[in-house]
């Protein structure tokens, strides 16, 4: 057996199902095996930053890693942005990295580069397989470290001829994954006798505290002790709507987030770090806790959240308590001229069951959240790197991973443009995505951030590089162009119409939102 | 004057005239600044891999740098792909990347990465500003690193504090540029002493050994002596047809490339490494000189390779020679069912003198060169390190430097779709770009791969992973939504009037040839 067999076998026998795939010559060996059948489902990406990002959704909600498969240096290259964005997600995936056969390399050959640099900033394991023996045993430790708590990038290198020459078996079963931890009785001691007190105190969360289970036990506490949970501005996936405790997110504009941390005396930190800003701005604070609030650690990234918040309510006495959960009760279906707050109404009717909503929004969107906390019991997945380009990618992943369940994109146009090859990949598998492009033709966020900085009337060059317009983006052609039914409106009534339609026919839908 | 002023200042005080940008949040103070006026022109890209693809190519033609200004790690990420194309072209750049405030770093914001590690397997130079005082002076220095021989790619990092922090002034002037270096005496006479023998010698090229005045002492040498010119694969610039020395290039198929290359007793280095495969193949060697050969160095890259060549043909008496250059004489217009050799002869009929030719033509390409060897002169652009999704944004670069040369993308429908948002900058900026997509709507270049290592019928999953026609890209459709007129056509003659027409007329054109 050769080693790209062998790889092939060891991801099929640790449980990685699906393979996001945008191979190159120097992964035909590994294409082969993989034509082999018994391997994982291949699912081809027309760039790497689609790969990526599909692979980031497909874990958030699959709870497991896929593989990547990408072609050398370059190629990873171009998946960069959206393994930053999986890795603040913390999610779990395994990179395979096809490189030049080892007497290839140092030859200063066209595409040479040094691939262990290359994924090292955004990695949180590299290794190049040095043998082909040596190939099964390197891709179940690549899977292992994926797998291991909080959920790691993995990026394994592999030389062509590692893959190529024979001599190879499959790992002998998956290594030891490191679980998430326990959080110790003297730490949730602390915190309880904090709640206890009774002061202002904010629970801040994010990562598995988000799910189900761990905002109940949220909520619990919340009911019995007056502390008010908050996610995060960014989250890897949050469970919401009807019969879930709702929470609300930190805000991204540093005077708002400013109000709403500044009565708090105590900001305990589930799965968190110190709230703080996007980005920085002369003369105001990067970290936005206000100067008498103490933090206190609860658990951290890669402790067991859900755990901890269980086990805190039982310490505070919560455990009986029933928490205060959102009724389905959407606004009214909007009707006049389209506007974001519209989009969101729209949304929060449309959304069915179980549906999952993958958010790149951007300014568009800083309402959304709220607007659609009384929908049907949902999903929402969000960009947590900042890397923008991540949600076309998300929603296929996440698609990929759940096809029972109807995903919808928000998607800035602007960001949209990123990674916008991901609608193929949608058409191509018949993935059940409803794109809404939020089509403001301009890069709405800088126009805010340039009057953050004092210029309130840009000029010629300012408003250039902010706008969108000359020529507007036709993103019914650019979906039609990749086989995605499209189509675009100004229209409320007609937006709703459409997205109630996008979401009840399989396959991809786009709606363009004309703003 | 704050450090972003001071920063646009220096730029065009050193000559740098134009910005390739995809600025965000963090950059807002430099936009600001070029908001201001006098600095360089600015042009918007979609897509970080524009940016930087453009830069190349623009470089390549103005043979200065450009600057460009990318968001922080995750927008650099973006660009590295073309950056890696743009040092193996030895182009210069000059890379303005924007950082969080100092005080923001360090507090896992959710965009901070280390951009140093991220720029430096892809940069000849790499500094981050420390002060606004000295960021004036850190530009003068990123741009004389640039221009220094043989080109080079330098990333200037910009904390945001350090570009709005007042106290700084523009650099006092360019510190000293390393000027390519004069090859000895010695080392021409000992290749002098080669060619004098009279046995089969080669005479392997790049870089500015393939400009006009190159090629004509390659030429002279050729003459006189019978040794024969060579390019490499890949080149960042070729000065071809009427009146020019024509000159072959190293084959990418390594059994055609050992052909070439058997009868070769010396191989002279101008400019290049030994020949080396793309790739490297089991049973095949990764160095493609015959073992009888010997190699000799007769110019390093950083050399003035015009003036070695020169100086050499002086050497060996041929530089009073006249040397065989090209006539115009294309292949026949071409009729019938369109294919690539068509695609090449209406080419060589159409191109006006003058023309600039950006290929990404990969495996249907292959005939391109010879038959488009006897057209006007004009200038032909490769993709130099042989990371696809170049060809788009190299055109856009060279048609901003050159607006008065009409410029032909000759683009694979599959790299076409790394980097396509290049069109919505061709659109904006009414470049004259007349992008033909070769579209066999496939991986077409593995599919020969894939017979490279045995699978003569792949299986389901191959073919799921090199075939792009399920669904079909359309690319008429691509196009007109990001507002360039195109037009789609199977036939050859319809193809050489449509070709014509787009070279012809004002502004970008794309037309989808139909293999």
């Amino acid at each position: 057996m050769n080693g790209a067999e062998s790889l092939v076998r060891t991801l099929t026998a640790c449980g990685v199902e699906v393979c996001f795939a945008n191979p190159g010559t120097s992964e035909m060996h590994l294409l082969a095996a993989l034509d082999q059948g018994g391997g994982p489902r291949c699912v081809l990406g027309l760039f790497e930053g689609v790969v990526t990002g599909a692979a980031d959704g497909y874990a958030r909600m699959a709870g497991k890693p896929a593989a990547t498969l990408l072609h050398l240096g370059p190629g990873l290259a171009n998946g960069l942005a959206n393994l930053h964005n999986a890795r603040r997600a913390r999610s779990p995936m395994v990179n395979i990295v096809g490189e030049h056969g080892t007497r290839h390399q140092g030859l200063e050959s066209p595409l040479e580069t040094d691939i262990e640099a290359v994924a090292a900033p955004f990695s949180d394991w590299v290794h190049s397989a040095a043998t082909a023996a040596a190939l099964g045993r390197d891709t179940a430790n690549a899977i292992a470290a994926a797998r291991s708590a909080p959920g790691r990038i993995a990026t394994l290198i592999v030389p062509a001829d590692t893959a190529w020459s024979e001599g190879s078996a499959p790992a002998n079963g998956l290594p030891e994954v490191t679980a998430p931890a326990k959080v110790s009785d003297e730490r949730l001691a602390v915190v309880a006798d904090i709640l206890r007190k009774g002061e202002p105190t904010l629970l801040f969360m994010t990562a598995a505290a988000l799910s189900e289970q761990g905002l109940a036990a949220a909520g619990q506490i919340a009911a019995t002790t007056g502390a008010v949970p908050l996610t995060q501005m960014s989250n890897r996936r949050i469970e919401r709507g009807a019969g879930r405790v709702a929470v609300d997110r930190l805000r991204y504009p540093v005077d708002q987030a400013l109000d709403q941390l500044a009565h708090f005396r105590h900001i305990v930190q589930v799965g968190t770090r110190e709230p703080t800003a996007f980005f920085a701005y002369p003369e105001k604070p990067s970290l936005l806790a206000p100067e008498h609030a103490e933090a206190h650690l609860l658990a951290r990234p890669r402790d067991d959240l859900v755990d901890a918040l269980e086990r805190l309510a039982d310490m505070v006495g919560a455990s009986g308590e029933a928490p205060q959960v959102t009724s389905f009760d959407p606004p009214p279906l909007p009707t006049g001229p389209l506007n974001g707050d519209k989009i969101a109404a729209a949304l929060a009717n449309a959304l069915p069951e179980g549906g999952i909503v993958a958010d790149e929004s951007v300014s568009v969107g800083r309402n959304f959240f709220a607007l659609t906390k009384n929908s049907r019991p949902h999903t929402w997945l969000q960009v947590t790197g900042g890397a923008i380009g991540c949600g076309l990618p998300l929603a296929t992943g996440a698609a990929t991973a759940c096809p029972d369940r109807p995903v919808v994109c928000l998607e800035a146009d602007g960001s949209a443009m990123y990674t916008l090859q991901a609608l193929w990949t949608q058409a191509r598998e018949s993935l059940n995505v409803t794109t809404v492009i939020l089509a403001n033709r301009s890069y709405a966020i800088l126009q805010d951030e340039m009057r953050n900085v004092g210029v309130e009337t840009p000029g010629q060059i300012g408003r250039d590089m902010m706008t969108l317009d000359c020529p507007a983006l036709g993103w019914v052609d650019l979906a039609k162009g990749m086989g995605v039914e499209a189509a675009a409106t100004d229209d409320a009534q007609e937006f709703a119409r459409l997205l109630a339609h996008g979401i009840a026919t399989p396959g991809p839908y786009l709606i363009e939102a004309l703003l």
